[in-house]
């Protein structure tokens, strides 16, 4: 099983970006524990991180052919990017929206995601952990598909 | 560790309610995958369902002194009770809410979740698992306490 | 043929509540009507009154497998219960909006319901008949079927 | 007793026009179905159908003299004809709104009537069934009267 | 000096149309005003009345060679005919708009007038006389200029 | 009979302040057209500029007593003070509202007036001659209660 | 003199609950407040809490024939329950709506309250004193007319 | 292959009417160019204009029959006739919005077409040549399932 | 202690203004009312009114030194100064807003006070009485402190 | 003659991405079709795409000097990208905006164009033969001028 | 060269004022880093301050003759003063719009300006900066001119 | 001491772009201006020029270490990017918003900037003097500092 984790704009700063809200733990402390945890649960995980909208895109439609499952951090691009939504209406795989904090609980514009809609599911508001719920998910469904 | 999992309106009718969109799986069958799953996690779990807001309400209070997190899915009460809003801000141990169906795919109403600023996070979309990702999440937080 | 009717919150007041909005006949004289028109019909007709939202929604979910039609009048929660509304899709039974006043002519917030989404249909604004056309319309339904 | 049904725009075409929200049956079935169901109620019933805003107005308003109660279906005015309202706020006799589609299930424009505060009431989503209840509406007040 | 007057929807049931907000004086009353004015300011005035926006837009259009001004009071059209807009908005000559009552004191809907912006100005609130006023406006201007 | 017409802030600057808008003629032009007009419908005109809202609150409280009209042209407040609109409610002789330009063909927010509600009418785009029409007004009243 | 005192969600967990916004002292501690400050007004106070809507609604109707005044804080209720607002309106008796807290001053939802427009008024932000203010009111009405 | 023409208000004083917005080319030049292309294209092209709401919805209902096409330019109608909206749904054959303005650059009313949602699709801002574009369509269209 | 009362516009006409609304008690009532309850409770009370916005800030402003309460009724500025609301955040000493009428019962733009989230409270809708609760406010405040 | 023809994101996945919007044929069909109907036109055709809004933009300024006419399909970038809009007017050659489906037909973020009001205009619904009614746009204004 | 500084509503009050929004510098410095800056810039500045909206558009209009800039800072009034802005459009200076903190990052209503549409500019966020910032375009601008 | 000045879209056409808006010199000249101001300031300034978001994002990271002070003019961006403000606010040093137009004075989207509660302030309307006085900012903050 394969899946590919795509994070946003400026995740790449984490630990130092508004710790108050993202916590002190670092981007790469982030990848490593995303790579532990596809170990632990026998996933093949590859990560990218892009600050530019169309390069997420890129990634995305890129996904289709060799990917299981998609794991997205969209970061701001959350709440303004009706392209990033297209992209994800347009590629055969599922995506999982995740947040690192809880949205719902910061500034009004961050309270409605926009590609959302297009993906199975979100999780916000768990840190790290989840990152691996979603890999968790992907591997479960596979695994029950196996049955 | 000890959890409490409360289910709101309509969530007792699962299976026969909406089946497009809440799946066909019965109540019955959600309680039982949450006891399972909480026994491999070895979390104590209790479960309530209420159609009442008051309830639902009191049923969050009285668990302030005896449970180590709450996982709550308020069904349609998500929208709009601010009384739950603040029973969850009145309580004092971590509540996270959980949502079998994708919210951000549904109507205009069901984007915004007046509850889910008083809790720690938010995951929906991922039907039964959601639950056990809810789980994972307490159970791991107590770990890396306990590490 | 079986019919349920469930009146919400305040409706048990009818006659001496604000009755230039709502008539001066009482809430017995209301029931009564519904009974002999029911007669008249040859319809069963039970009759449950309750301000509880988390009641109504009880009601309506025990009524699925015993009646042939339901004619709910959510009182004020027609404009804010995504909760019933939620119970409504839920059951499987046919449900008629009935509402004694002409909610169009009123304060800005009765102007949309929030459950007639989920009925056949919906009337207001004629009083105790609207009661009588919601069982005419069961009634003939039943009829036509019958033919 | 006589009474006035006033049909909007597009409902001549009933039948061929959007089956699946306003069934199969033509608009001639619906005449005759007033017809008869006014035979039944011992009622005098004209009817009359334009697409013509202004031609609705004018039927309104002579109608004032010579009959007990008006039946309007303003089709699609009933969401932005203020001239209609004024039209019906303007003749002496009682004005009973009908639609044969749940409005309040279609787009979010049907969702408010701007007509309806100036009628006694509204029907909707009952199908040719809305016209009998509204007929025998007329019926059952004159009755109350006689006796 | 010619004038042409343009009244709306529903005001040849001037008088017994919600005398409260429109006075008991008839049509017929306002239309002999009208008259009476034109000659004492030497105007040749011409009066339509017409229940259709269409119509309305004809006699806008027809106007433009033969008059000096255009007094219009295009009832409920006001609030929403931005066909009657483009209509003022293609004709050579100034047109000045007037309502019996103060629109600025009635329902919401009434506050903004979507026909105004083509026009001269506005008058509203002091009945009759608002056309003897916009008489009096088109005569002075002529006069003005003749000095 | 006796007019107080009370002027509002930057009326003072009339002539030089954009004359696109507001035309050419200066302030004092206004004051001597007001007075000329007073003199031939024989009514004592007083007239009052403030910039202050304070001071056209103090102004309307004042007349109370002493005038038979109030003329007010209250600037740009017409389009948010409250204050203003309490002070007309408040005192017991009719109030006129009269702006030069047409208030509905300028910005979005020129479009509603806070304070027309509480007048018995307004005047708008007419220039100079608004307060013509607006004497006429209470001079015509005047003349029909005395035959 | 008697008056009934019903508080509403979550007022049960005052001292714990959000004690920045709502104080330290207890639910405990208000009652005790509540009764001493009658006995000083020589009022009889009798005092209800509830978490739940219906059981609010039912306490106001029940309330109508023996109590001479209410005091209500509806808490998160205040800013959604159309069907609270109902009942107030519905029982003959003045309704007085106190919260401890300036909801003014706080989140934007709870800048509103549906219920307050069928009370006699609102007293915010005083904390255990704006429920002697209101039993106050109640005792100088009663003195007053008393005289 | 023939196709009908339905231009709405105001279209016929094309030339005339705000040049610097719709060009100086008369209503009969655009009828010509539409002849002309039609014979170029080897369509028959039946061209009606009206005014009148009511008129082009009956031009649409009559038109079911016998056309393979309909190119529409309901002028303002476009920004509120839902019962345009409801005819063209009505209709069995192809309509195609055409707006000789570019309707996205003028005011903000014009910005969002609610007959567009029920045509094939829409042109705007391209002059005459719109309607040839919208001929071509129809003709393409025809072209490729003849081969 | 040392109390400033604070009265906004048009507060000086109480008695003749909208007596409906305020009471027909006249303003010299009010003060005396005020200045009786101040003597009873002990408290030294200054009374100021103005029709200004600027003289209100100027008296928030001059207060700072010299007061221990100020209790403020803004009146219709309570809706819109942005600048009382600044000042009263600016000044050291708690501020109380006070309405004689309950604003929540009256037109939507009076339903929101944008000065009170700058205050300790609010007290609306109990005539005179909401002068004296606020005296007693401040007075209750400082026997607590000096116990 | 020379095109330039600018595809915004999710273009490239033609064919693969929701078919049942925007038909079944690949993106090469797309550049194919454009290139043979530029060849019959007689028009050079450059295109390009891009999920990148920064290099659309770049694609946009750099086309100045040398094209007659820029062809744009800013994918969901219509909706939202300010920066394109600025890139449009930038450019010294007439901008012509086209989409695949009917925009007006789907979700309602995607009825407003903030890109086309400073195009010449928009075509949209009409699939493949849009890029040809906008090449024929350019040739016909290029003949008209040759003339 | 002469510059004249108007500051309004609190400015006052620096210092004192929120300091943790405006610094705890006062209103004299203020005045004195403005006089020794206009040293400096080798201009003559006048500097006044009111709390009242009517005062600040005196102080504007009586600038016309006399100086060559004004740099304003509205205070409060700059989110809702219409009365202000006029009076800007009304001078023939230009006139500079500057504020102490940064206004995008307070309050909602703080991040609109009503004022800024009818100034050259505005300079927010810069503290006592902001006025040397302002002087000094006023400076070189003049410098420019002589060059 | 060391600036970053980042321009966003189409800067970089300044002088040809919209010259009515953004002066007539171009973009060399700009940053030629910069560079000076920057010389006589003895501040060492580097620039850069984007039209693409991610970059824009990309660099602002990347100042992080190496940079005293950032200007930005993120053009159209400002509008609507979220994820330039978080990029900023992931920053470590002070960033001032300045655009050469007043965008208070354009179109109603430019009125608020997404990006400026993040900066500490921004500049608008000034033209190149904007970039000088934002350097200026910078200086004399370390300045103080070093005094």
């Amino acid at each position: 099983m394969k899946v590919l984790v795509i994070n946003g704009p400026n995740l790449n700063l984490l630990g130092s970006r508004e710790p108050e809200v993202y916590g002190r733990k670092s981007y790469a402390a982030l990848t490593e524990y995303i790579k532990k945890t596809a170990e632990l649960l026998r996933i093949e995980a590859d990560i990218r991180q892009s600050n530019s909208e169309g390069e997420i895109i890129d990634a995305l439609q890129s996904a289709s052919a060799s990917y299981d499952g998609i794991i997205i951090n969209p970061g701001a691009y959350t709440h303004y990017s009706y392209a990033i939504l297209d992209a994800i209406k347009a590629v055969d795989i599922d995506v999982l929206e995740v947040h690192l904090s809880n949205i719902a609980a910061r500034e009004e514009f961050r309270k409605v995601s926009v590609t959302a809609p297009a993906c199975v599911g979100q999780i916000s508001g768990l840190g790290f952990y989840g990152y691996r719920a979603a890999m968790g998910y992907f591997s479960e469904r596979e695994e029950m598909a196996n049955e």
